[in-house]
C-alpha cells in the first residue's frame, strides 16, 4: 500500500473516530469527524441491519466524505442458560429502583453478524473495521472488492500478525487504556491481552508489513505525537469525541466522564459479559461479585439492557456502562471542529496528504 | 528547578535506569549507565545497610558520575501469620524438585527501612528515588540538605499531585506497562491503579508543576520520543538495561525476556505478596489460587526467596521471579553504550545539556 495512510482513505488527516457502539452509535458525530477531515466511524455492533442501512443513508445526507463502519463479527452460536437467573435476580433490585419491569433476557439476543455484513456489503462503504473475531475470506473478499479499508483490531502482536495473514488493509492495536470492549480474539486470557499502547505499538510495527493505527490513551495533540513517535501511521480517538457537542449520548454520561470520577475506569465483565472498559460507578462496584460468573456476551448484554436505557432516560450515570478510556480526563466538551484541531496539531507535516 | 532535568541532575541525556531490587541491583550496571551519559539508579529495597554502604562505595570506584538509589519506604510493623501454611504447603513441591530443604519464613522478613535510609543519608547521594510509600518530613529534608534530587513514584494523579505536596523534586510517573513491582500507595485498588504510560503521563504532567519522569514500556528510540512528546522531562527504562551484557541477572532470566514468552506477562502477588509485573512462568501459572490469599508482602517475599535463589542457581526460569515490563520482547543483549545510544536518539537536540 503506497502512500499515507491518509492518501490511501482519502482523508486530509490519519485522525480515525473510534467505533463506539450503543448511544454514541449516531450519524451525525460520525459525518462531522470526517467533515473535519478525519474518518469517522459508525460503531454498528447492536444495529439491526435495516438501522444500519439507514444510518448509513443518513450519513451520506450528511457528508461526502469517506466514513467507516465496524462491526462485531460474533458467529451465531446456542447461548448459555447458566447464570442467568442469578444475574436477573442481582438486577431486580435495580429495575425497582428505575421503577422498571423485572429483568428478562428476551428471545433474540444480538444482531445476526451475517446479515449486518451483508447490509454494509450492499451499502458499499469506503472504510470496515471489525473487533471480536475475523470476517469469513469470502466476506474480506467481498468487502475489498467493493473498495472498502479493511480494518481488524489486535491486543496482541499474534493477533496483528494473525490479521495480516487473514488480508486487512490496516491493523489496529488497541491498548489497554481503551475504553469500551477489548478485541481480544486469539485464545489470550483478556487479562494478559491488556498490553499498553506504549509498549504495544511498537511491537505490533515491527511484527507487521502494514500501516498501524494507534488506539487507547489519545486524546490530544501530545497522545497524537506519542503515537505517530511509535511507529503508528494513524491513530483512533474515542472517548474524546464522545463528550464532543456533535455527540449524542447524554449529559451524565459526559459529566460522568470528565469529572473527577472519570480518573478511575476498569475493565469489567458486569455489563456485557465481556471484558470493557469503563468509569467506575455504582453498579460497577456492587456487582463485582459477578464478575467471573456473569453469563458470556451477548446474554449479560442482553440481560442489562434494560436497566442501562431506563437509567439513559432518567439521567442515572450509576447504572450506565460509562464506557470510556483511560484519557477520559483529558476530554473536553469542544466541538468535533474543534478537537479535530487540536488532534491534528500532533501530526508531522510530512504526514499531510 | 530552573533549566532542563539533565542540567538539574549533572547528566548528559534525561535518561534514567529504572531502579531494580535483587540480582539486577549490582554497582557495575548502575555505573555502566551514568558512564554512560544516563543516570544509573541502584535497586536497594532488599538491601542490608552494610550491603547498600558497601554497594554505593562500589559504585563510586567504578564512576565519578551523579547515580541513585531507590529505596522501598515500609514501616516496620507486626506481620500477618494467616495464610503462612497454605503457602508454604504449595511451595514445597517447588523446593523438593529443586532439591532444597522445607519451606520456612525466616525469623527476619525484610531490612528495616529506616536504617537503610539512614545508610543513604551517611553516603550522601546525589539522586534518590522512592516506592511504595512516602518518606519522613524530616528524611525529606535531610535528603534534600545532603544535595540529593529527590523523586517520588507515582501510578495516579492523586498520588502525583500528593508527593508534590510532600516535596519531591521530581514525580516518576509508572504506568502500567512498567516490570516489577506496582508502586501504588495512597489507597487505590492497585487495578484501578494500572493506567498506561500513554494515557498517565499527560494528565500528570497537567497536574503537578514538577517535571515528570516517563516510565513504563519505553525500551528504545521511539519510547524515547513518545514519552517526551506526551510532556515527560525525562524517561526511567528498566527491562531494556536488564538484558544488558553489564546486568548481573541470570541467562536463564535474560532469555525468558527476550525468548517468545517474553510477551506474555502478568501482574501477580504470588511472588512477593504485593502486585508485580513480570514474565508468566510455570510458578505463576500454578500457583493462581494464591493470588488473592498469598500473605501480603514482605511475608510471601520471604516465604518464596530460598526457592527464587535456588532456581537461579540452577538456571530455573520457571521457578525465577521473571519482573519485566511489557516492552521486553523490544530489548536487546547490547552493551549499555549500545543501549544508551539507542534511547538518546530519541531526545531531542534542545533538550541536551
Amino acid at each position: 500500500m503506497p502512500g499515507t495512510i491518509a492518501q490511501r482513505l482519502h482523508i486530509d488527516y490519519p485522525i480515525l473516530l473510534a467505533p463506539m457502539a450503543g448511544e454514541a452509535a449516531r450519524a451525525p458525530l460520525v459525518a462531522a469527524v470526517s467533515n473535519a477531515g478525519g474518518l469517522g466511524m459508525l460503531g454498528a455492533g447492536y444495529m439491526s441491519p435495516d438501522k444500519l442501512l439507514a444510518t448509513i443513508a443518513e450519513i451520506r445526507t450528511l457528508t461526502a466524505r469517506p466514513f467507516g463502519v465496524n462491526l462485531f463479527v460474533m458467529e451465531p452460536a446456542p447461548r448459555e442458560r447458566s447464570g442467568v437467573d442469578a444475574m436477573a435476580q442481582a438486577l431486580a433490585a435495580y429495575h425497582a429502583e428505575l421503577g422498571i419491569g423485572a429483568p428478562a433476557l428476551p428471545a433474540s439476543l444480538e444482531e445476526n453478524y451475517h446479515q449486518q455484513m451483508d447490509a454494509v456489503l450492499s451499502a458499499g462503504v469506503p472504510a470496515f473495521s471489525f473487533t471480536f473475531g475475523v470476517p469469513t475470506a469470502q466476506q474480506m473478499d467481498a468487502l475489498k472488492a467493493g473498495g472498502a479499508c479493511v480494518m481488524g483490531t489486535a491486543t496482541t502482536v499474534d493477533e496483528a500478525v494473525e490479521l495480516e495473514r487473514r488480508g486487512v488493509d490496516l491493523v489496529v492495536a488497541q491498548g489497554a487504556e481503551a475504553g469500551g470492549h477489548r478485541g481480544t480474539f486469539l485464545g489470550a486470557a483478556f487479562e494478559d491481552a491488556m498490553i499498553g499502547t506504549m509498549a504495544l505499538v511498537p511491537q505490533v510495527v515491527d511484527a507487521v508489513r502494514l500501516p498501524v493505527v494507534a488506539a487507547g490513551g489519545i486524546a490530544d495533540r501530545r497522545g497524537v505525537r506519542a503515537a505517530r513517535a511509535l511507529g503508528a501511521s494513524a491513530v483512533s480517538v474515542g472517548t474524546a469525541f464522545l463528550t464532543t457537542i456533535e455527540s449524542a449520548v447524554s449529559d451524565a454520561y459526559k459529566l460522568a466522564l470528565t469529572g473527577p470520577g472519570g480518573r478511575v475506569s476498569g475493565v469489567t465483565r458486569v455489563f456485557s459479559g465481556r471484558p470493557a472498559r469503563g468509569v467506575r460507578n455504582r453498579y460497577m462496584d456492587e456487582m463485582q461479585a459477578f464478575e467471573a460468573s456473569a453469563p458470556a456476551y451477548p446474554v449479560t448484554n442482553a440481560l442489562t439492557r434494560d436497566m442501562r436505557q431506563a437509567a439513559s432516560r432518567q439521567g442515572r450515570a450509576e447504572f450506565l456502562s460509562l464506557w470510556a478510556g483511560q484519557a477520559a480526563p483529558l476530554a473536553r466538551n469542544w466541538s468535533v471542529a474543534q478537537l479535530m484541531e487540536e488532534l491534528r496539531e500532533g501530526v508531522g507535516q510530512s504526514d499531510l496528504a
